[in-house]
């Protein structure tokens, strides 16, 4: 059996879609190429790419309102290129600051504007999501920018406000595709594949199309969201291989049952692993329970100078990469799409085996 | 036997990489884990980014004065993060027009500075590469820009010029690791690795460390390549498959003997095909002999109402993507390292027996 990766990304890949792109590595389909070697204006990357774009607009039930961009640089390439792409003739953006993704957010948009702080629970240590009702947006700002997910505190927003003629942008990179999501709400949506939807390498924006042309004249063209949409995200050479591999993602998601039977799963795994956490006070997870995240569990020992034995324990039995990141320390459990039932029930179980042994 | 794959980029791949790529996809090196699963930050895969940069190091006889880094947005986004990183204080930077590619930097430039054209061979249909006593430089600029091998035109600029303290900025995208090159006479070279270097969603950046430290304000932090060598290419999450694919590349390189070796074959091939070509007034390449490139060997049929036959034929022969760029049209065979002498001489045994049967 493979061990089960917990890594926040880059992160685990379903077994089948491995299989799939392994199977097809020296030939796609009859073509006589890989898909690494394919020019991207060959028919047949162009379908690769198409059937891509479309499977992600029915899987997420993206409507014609909106625009799906493929680019590059991540999701901190794009705090550059979201006020770049959107500040137009306004000179500020709100921010709204739940953790370690959204603060980062904030600062790089200094570069470009007077971001705003809408409200902030960086004093709190991160441990809920304010409701909209504490916003206190600025007069005309470009955008109200937030994280849904932020990866690192393990603080998941699931309310959507509605913020009338204010574009919302999400960073939505490590919960995207785990839930169904009224794209609708949002102005922009963007995020790294390489937690949920794929790998490292591939950026994607789901951006409302009367917000594209805002484009400021230092944008690189590039990155000009305007000039990627006209050209169907080949503006540039597009990352072909990531592009593939998030479509063969978004083919498994399919047969999965789409985005609710998936949501009915995650809910499944995080009440499992929430529960065995919260079942004893060895282990501590102090996110409000309204706001933790079903992709990103952080915990402590209540002990941490049983840090170590518990890490090494934890590989002995083929749990990998369960080390929380180095700003927060502790131990830290990804569980996105693609970790299956039997990997969070395995963690489970370790966290009572452990605090058995140690306790 | 596989096609050949005559593609300007994405390109052909060694066969051997594309196998190791196949058999290590779902266990790397008993790790348990794919190379795509794994985080940027685990022993693992710190280990291959190592081993892909020095490895780089060694077959290039890149010196210790410059730094490599890997990035994203290929050699479009470097054409607006060429100027935000390098023009300082200055406000002029010097661009040499050989041909497409050299002319869409030279644009794109103009987004943050006043460029100047040194020279420009479009009247002439870029056809040749003027020597440097010919380049008009302007009072202090920032660098002076080249593209080394123009891919659409097919010219390439084989001696490198000596500029004094001006720094020479070089687009070697589709000729990198084709020959020896003295780095040490190049303030920057970059490129997109998805010609001669791996695959698409890599873009290199070989930058001399006194040149770092000069990046505007307004350069996204994720491509100000100060931030980004303080990193090791790791201020955000890199294009951790595409990297792995280089490195593979680059491990293939070596077993062929190094640069020294893959440049004779190169000239054996590329020599092959430009006498099949000028055997004939059937087929036309007129870029002059000093500069014809290596790597891309653009022809037209004089008749040009037998372009489709050509194609069609040339397919049925599993001879691949010999289209020529939509711009200048006709014909265009890539040749670069991974493609087999045996492919060029199947290219060559073919324009003679279409001369045959068509003449």
């Amino acid at each position: 059996m493979r061990p089960f990766n917990f890594s926040a990304g880059p992160a685990t890949l379903p077994v089948e879609v491995l299989e799939q792109a392994a199977s097809e590595m020296l030939d796609w389909r009859g073509s006589g190429m890989s898909v690494m070697e394919m020019s991207h204006r060959g028919k047949e990357y162009m379908e690769i790419h198409q059937t891509a774009l479309d499977d992600l607009r029915a899987l997420l039930e993206i409507p014609a309102s909106h625009r799906i961009l493929f680019t590059q640089g991540g999701a901190i390439a794009e705090n550059a290129l979201i006020p770049l792409n959107l500040l137009g003739a306004r000179q500020s953006a709100d921010y709204v600051i739940t953790g370690s993704w959204s603060e980062k957010s904030f600062k790089e948009a200094k570069k470009y504007c007077t971001p705003h702080v809408a409200v902030s629970t960086a004093d709190e240590g991160f441990r809920r999501v304010p409701p909209v009702e504490q916003w206190r947006l600025s007069d005309d700002p470009a955008y109200v920018h937030v994280c849904t997910n932020e990866t690192v505190n393990g603080v998941e927003m699931f309310e959507t406000p509605s913020l009338g003629d204010v574009p919302l942008v999400a960073d939505v990179s490590s919960h995207f595709l785990s839930r169904p999501m009224d794209v609708a709400k949002y102005g922009v949506m963007y995020g790294g594949a390489q937690k949920n939807a794929g790998i490292a390498g591939l950026t994607f924006v789901v951006v409302r199309e009367d917000l594209l042309g805002r484009t400021l004249g230092i944008c690189p063209s590039a990155f000009d969201w305007n000039l990627v949409a006209l050209n169907n995200s080949m503006y540039n050479t597009p990352p072909t291989y990531a592009i593939y591999i998030a479509g063969l993602v978004f083919q498994w998601l399919k047969r999965q049952g789409g985005l609710p039977a998936i949501e009915a799963r995650n809910r499944e795994k995080a009440g499992l692993l929430y529960g065995a956490i919260d079942a004893s006070d060895f282990y501590v997870n102090d996110v409000d329970p309204a706001a933790r995240s079903l992709m990103n569990v952080p915990f402590r020992l209540h002990d941490e100078t049983l840090n170590e034995a518990f890490l090494k324990g934890a590989k002995e039995r083929g749990l990998l990469q369960l080390k929380g990141h180095k700003s927060v320390g502790g131990m830290r459990a990804s569980i996105y799409n693609a970790m299956p039932l039997e990997g969070v029930q395995a963690v489970a179980a370790y966290l009572r085996d452990f605090e058995r042994q140690a306790g």
